[in-house]
């Protein structure tokens, strides 16, 4: 009993608390049926099971990885014997090969794979328009989210269903958005390094380093996996104009979805092309500007009108995929959809750049000095800080 | 004409050399067809021409990155005009807002979009079995690939076809493979880190990280984007046993597309689930482990047994996916498609971490030292770089 709680924590690093007890084991054809003491029933395949087997023989208990391949056992393996210990765990010896396995109850329940499980386990994100963010934009303190792991645990879940949070009262010396990024995982470098410093110069290689505006877009469509977390840390904005817009480009997706059915459809199915050329650099992308998953949920949005490469689709799309994009950019326009935030120096804003478009006004540079930060982190370093903080927390 | 050119080069360092003229142009309903000198008809339509207009109004000639939007013309825009200039110029005056454009005939046909020419522009990789790659398994010194952008932009194009090249007489001193990625462009950082030694370790977090045996997998899979070049250079390799071995992932699923098209079906389809549990990340993806794209080609293969979580799909599948995923590690396993290769000090083979599975048989410790470096460079950053190369040499 203690040896199985071992092997479990060897395993993985979750804990497991037991929150039923399996009552019931019946088996089928190929899987077996497990009910619980609240009336749950779970389907485990015995494939499944054998796969998820954590002794010691089949998990390496220094690398905590499998060592077993389900390769190498019959595809019609079979419990010789299967029932509930004392304790709670279900117990099987196998019709194969003399191997026999345990499991933790917690373990096996947090695992059921049942329709009405997955369903729940799934993320909705928080999608939003101009009202509801202006009203519930996630904000806190710069010495909350780097002091408390609990305060920074709150904040990077809500960045991650939002899309967007911000930090205030951040320190304005330069790269103290480090600190912040640090506080996730390291920089994801670009060909503009690690940090970029928003400005306008004069040898600007790209419209973000000008005094112009900017239309609505998201960084990096020309790479393959566009940066996840933008960090746009502002140090000094002192010159008339330069606002911040932000659009939920998952809004603006939902909403063509149901208003524009024939242009979602073009603009998630037909993609497009997207380059960066400079000097020392070509980088060039190609996929639709929304990408949806296999359950047709929206995941991803790609767009920069000024990185976009002429449109290289069979004749018979061309017409529906500029239908498409057009009514794409038309919608970002609708001042419902846009927030608008003008950062002031100590600000930090972070968005996920591959959901929330953002742009920028014009700025008169006579008028004073703008002077942004900014950095990338990708999702998968937001998703993984999230869920090592949730081991202690929750 | 001198300003177009001009107006040409500042919209794009890739010089487009003019190989036919225009002869005639006919005006339809949306679109017009150009013929060329050698009877090849081109079909632009009005919308895609007004796009890529490549005057200074339209195209900064600061950042070369469009200012206009196709949005705020009317989807209907016509040529008042068009013809054929004295030299060779597609001339078009529009009948929206008093705006003329200009086509480099080099430019045009570069960008023709009939479908014979897409069709042409396909990128095929060259798939190989043990025996095709054992005879032509790419190669060069390390002095040609430092030394030569002519040999380099060979052995970049080799890598992005068959997905594995070698460079030989390296030096062994430590981080010597930085240099050689450097030739590419950046290194992708990862939990562990930029440059990582594979060499058995006490406290191994990971099965690369022992003197095991480790199964035929991609690295990272784990990773939304899994790495794309993997490289691992040799700097000592005394210990018996620990061959490398490397299997072409795309021969594995063409050969499961011609021959269990089920299995080919359910394991493009179905996603698994992939975890990396540590002290301080707990990184998870789930997707395909052969991933295809809108044209049903396979362009990713993403696999680790080690790695793998629980499967985690509705219980109509479970088994279906299980005999896919079976499936796929018997072809594996087959020796007809194992490339085995004994890394010696002063090796560096890269491979694309995506398409090939690379696998190590054990090692006796007791006979010798093993010790590989390793890092990874992005898909994007490779063919960026052979686009830049191309620029001077093609």
């Amino acid at each position: 009993m203690n040896s199985l709680d071992t092997t479990i924590e060897i395993a993985s690093f979750t804990p497991y608390p037991i929150k039923q007890h399996p009552v019931q084991v019946h088996l089928n054809q190929e899987s077996l049926t497990l009910v619980w003491d609240n009336g749950h029933q779970s389907e485990y395949h015995y494939l499944w099971l054998r796969d998820n087997c954590h002794c010691p023989k089949c998990i390496s208990t220094l690398t905590r990885e499998q060592i077993f391949e389900i390769c190498d056992v019959p595809l019609t393996i079979k419990p010789l014997t299967a029932y509930i210990s004392d304790n709670h765990r279900l117990m099987i010896e196998w019709d194969y090969a003399e191997h026999s396995s345990q499991y933790h109850p917690g373990w096996l329940l947090s695992h059921c794979y049942s329709e009405s499980v997955l369903e729940e386990k799934k993320w909705s994100p928080h999608i939003w328009d101009k009202e509801r963010i202006s009203r519930e934009l996630p904000t806190k303190t710069f010495d909350s989210v780097m002091q408390s792991d609990l305060h920074l645990l709150a904040w990077l879940r809500d960045l991650r269903d939002y899309g967007i949070a911000l930090v205030t009262q951040v320190d304005t010396q330069e790269n103290t958005l480090i600190k912040v990024a640090n506080r996730i995982s390291f920089i994801r470098e670009t060909n503009f390094g690690t940090i970029f410093n928003v400005q306008a110069k004069a040898d600007a290689n790209t419209a973000a380093y000008t005094d112009l505006r900017l239309p609505l877009h998201t960084d990096l469509p020309t790479r393959e996996l566009q940066p996840g977390l933008q960090f746009l840390h502002c140090l000094i904005n002192d010159a008339t104009g330069g606002e911040s817009i932000l659009v939920d480009g998952f809004k603006i997706a939902d909403h063509m979805r149901v208003n524009h059915p024939q242009e979602f459809q073009s603009l998630s199915t037909i993609p497009m092309s997207f380059y960066n050329k400079d000097k020392n650099s070509d980088y060039r992308f190609r996929g639709t500007a929304i990408v949806t998953d296999s359950n047709d949920e929206v995941v991803e949005v790609r767009l920069a009108n000024f990185l976009r490469g002429p449109i290289d689709v069979p004749s018979h799309q061309t017409m529906a995929l500029y239908k498409a994009y057009r009514c794409f950019i038309q919608l970002t326009r609708e001042v419902e959809f846009q927030f608008f935030h003008r950062l002031n120096a100590g600000d930090l804003i972070v968005f996920d750049n591959r959901r929330v478009l953002h742009a920028r006004n014009a700025f008169d540079l006579k008028t004073g000095m703008r002077h942004l930060q900014g950095c990338y982190v990708d999702r998968d370093e937001l998703l993984s800080r999230i869920r090592v903080l949730e081991r202690e927390v929750d």
